[in-house]
């Protein structure tokens, strides 16, 4: 099928058929499409995943449908997203060597990556939800949020290239668009597609009778529809990596799209607070307060990877139009009054938008399953309330909550209060 | 020539030739082309332009040079300048209707446009030299600043349509590095193309020792090349403004790119300032004074037609994804908070913006004549001076001067000191 022009979904059973003819599946499955298996496992909101396995070896085939598999055919999402994907994984793995899966091979018309199969690896939100740890997780991430930020932004690109990329991502505007709105916009008034946590409403009401805070996210939303500084992975939570208990990949970047520096942080960040959140709904008391420690740590090492390793890119590899080593090393002056600017200006939209995230999460389409997998209601919507809670005041106050200590301090205190 | 696929420039003996056959100036100007009556007048930095007149009437021929007139053909500059400024014209007179020339004609391969001849209109700065008042000339800039920044954004096109835009004018590159280069970072390091007034050294010294100030020029800078808020004209000096009396339209805008939306704003009250503090170079203590306070008054009207009409659109025409009504009226709630945040955003980036600009026309390649046509240096290098510090200060604390009668005062401060 490799080059066919007429797109069309693939299923378990036709799968080995059409795609025997791809060498870069025959060379690591098995030539012989007999000896595959092949299961789908998408378990995600957009798309087709099939494991492939056969003698030779395992492959991961994921394919674009052509509508939004959360909510099906009512609700079309154009193929070229699987382009797009490609386009950000094959500059991530430039700027973060390791960071992603490798790619085997692309089919445009199919819509369709073929990668590496990750194992043992388990969706990092699962894991989040057992109470496991990973080892190397914060500077993993941290690190590639800071090289992606950094690598893809005028501080490192040629700005030809740079433009010349943000022309192109500007396409995918499909994907923006389901962030525009229902991360951005969707929570703050009654959209079809909300729904939210019984005992919910009085803090729902909070929300949205706060003008200032309503301007704010818009504010926010401006930024990421306008601010082009860098790619994004688009969809940076928990649900996008994959994780031993010691090595951590990053997957599904089809949202990707040039926006601010801070929005891949600060919705990782987001979901990490989810995270703590949620973990009275999951353990007792035994190890919830050790957990709960360990994930706020988890996010106190993240921004310190992330910033450690920005400034590391800052000293050795400026070498784009912004903040040129001509207007201060050249003449003497240190540049750290420049870096610490942009790291305020990254955090600052990094706390505003893991607010935001906190929100949508709770009362948009797709929830989170730290929060959707406690059943019982009663327990679950007062933890959801503090998670709701704490994201107004990241928005209201981004420009005050000064570092990941101050961050995590507030999660602590909204751990212990009740809203509802 | 139309249709002609080989660029060559034209010169005043062989323009009739070679555009005879185009209906769009035979019509205006009279089919005979021996009738014609060629004269080039370009005085700007960069291109050909030709008065065309004939028995029927008269029309501007503008082309683009392969370089950059002001320096020669050792700097190559696209023709597909012209194309953006086509492209940007058609817009601006969507936006702002009568605001700009009437477009005639337009021929990509020879980077042409035929445009309406503007009579008896003189550029705005020769009128602000000379000392001569314009009426409405406030009002029509200030409508023009915030019709076309309004409507250029996403508080009120269709985004994809203002995705696909955006694309299109990443592919003025050359002319965005003109800005990046020129306004942006140039006047803060020894570069080869700057030159200033004997004297100035002190100030220039003062200038490139704040690195707090050039930290702040930079994150100015990343706005202006990330920041795709709006379509900007890219060049709203007080030479890209032409006038009668009672009447002004906008010309130039090649560098048109999607930026911020108080970049135009900016630059242009930048431009007043600047003229305001040439006036002692240009005239006796007898009428000093009234000009100045003149100038100062466009400012100030200049800001209050622009929030005024841009309040206005905010109010009827906020139909983008920005800000939605769904989000507020709808919810019986004003958006007027979210309003007061954008207007203060576009203010604080103006004011950013304007003190650069009033930098780099005194340091960087391109001066003013408002200046430069002050032939006493000694006269001349300190009223820069005060240009060039009160700059610094608006850099600064632009997220301080709350309005535009704070800049004003800040102003007519500025202009009672000596820095030399």
């Amino acid at each position: 099928m490799t080059g066919s022009t007429h797109y069309e979904a693939l299923t378990p059973e036709t799968l080995a058929d059409r795609l025997v003819g791809i060498e870069a599946i025959a060379a690591r499955v098995g030539a012989d499409a007999g000896t595959w298996r092949v299961m789908e496992v998408g378990d995600g909101n957009l798309n087709l995943v099939f494991i492939v396995g056969g003698p030779a070896g395992t492959v991961i085939v994921k394919q674009a449908l052509p509508y939004v598999r959360l909510v099906g055919d009512s609700w079309p999402l154009p193929l070229k997203r699987a382009f797009f994907e490609y386009q950000v994984l094959t500059r991530e793995a430039a700027r973060d060597p390791g960071s992603v899966p490798e790619v085997y091979h692309f089919d445009e018309a199919q819509a369709l990556i073929v990668m590496e199969f990750l194992a043992p690896h388990v969706i990092l939100r699962k894991k989040l939800i057992a109470g496991e740890t990973v080892a190397g997780l914060a500077e993993t991430l941290g690190n590639f949020c800071a090289r992606t930020a950094f690598r893809g932004s005028d501080l490192a690109m040629a700005t030809a290239e740079k433009k010349a990329d943000t022309a192109m991502f500007q396409g995918n505007v499909e994907l923006m668009a389901i962030t525009e709105n229902l991360v951005f916009t969707d929570p703050y008034f009654d959209a079809e597609r909300n729904h939210h946590t019984e005992g919910l409403d009085p803090v729902v009401a909070t929300l949205r009778a706060d003008v200032e805070m309503k301007a704010q996210v818009q504010h926010m939303l401006m930024a990421f529809t306008a601010n082009t500084e860098t790619l994004c992975h688009g969809d940076l939570h928990s649900g996008s990596a994959m994780c031993t208990d010691v090595e951590t990949k990053v997957i599904d970047p089809e949202f990707g799209f040039y926006g601010p520096m801070g929005f891949d942080f600060g919705m990782l960040i987001s979901n990490y607070v989810m995270a703590y959140f949620s973990q009275p709904g999951h353990r007792g008391a035994e190890d919830l307060a050790a957990y709960q420690d360990w994930i706020l740590g988890v996010i106190e090492d993240t921004v310190a990877a992330f910033e450690a390793e920005f400034t590391q890119l800052w000293n050795t590899e400026r070498t784009g139009i912004l903040y040129p080593k001509a207007l201060f090393e050249d003449q003497g002056q240190s540049s750290e009054t420049a870096l610490a600017g942009v790291l305020r200006h990254i955090w600052q939209d990094a706390v505003g938008i893991g607010g935001i995230e906190m929100h949508r999460r709770v009362l948009s389409l797709a929830h989170n399953a730290d929060f959707e997998q406690i059943e019982d209601v009663t327990v679950r919507a007062p933890l959801e309330a503090r998670n709701l809670m704490m994201g107004r005041e990241l928005i209201l106050r981004r420009g005050e909550i000064a570092d990941a200590r101050a961050l995590t301090d507030l999660a602590r205190k909204y751990n212990e209060e009740a809203f509802l």
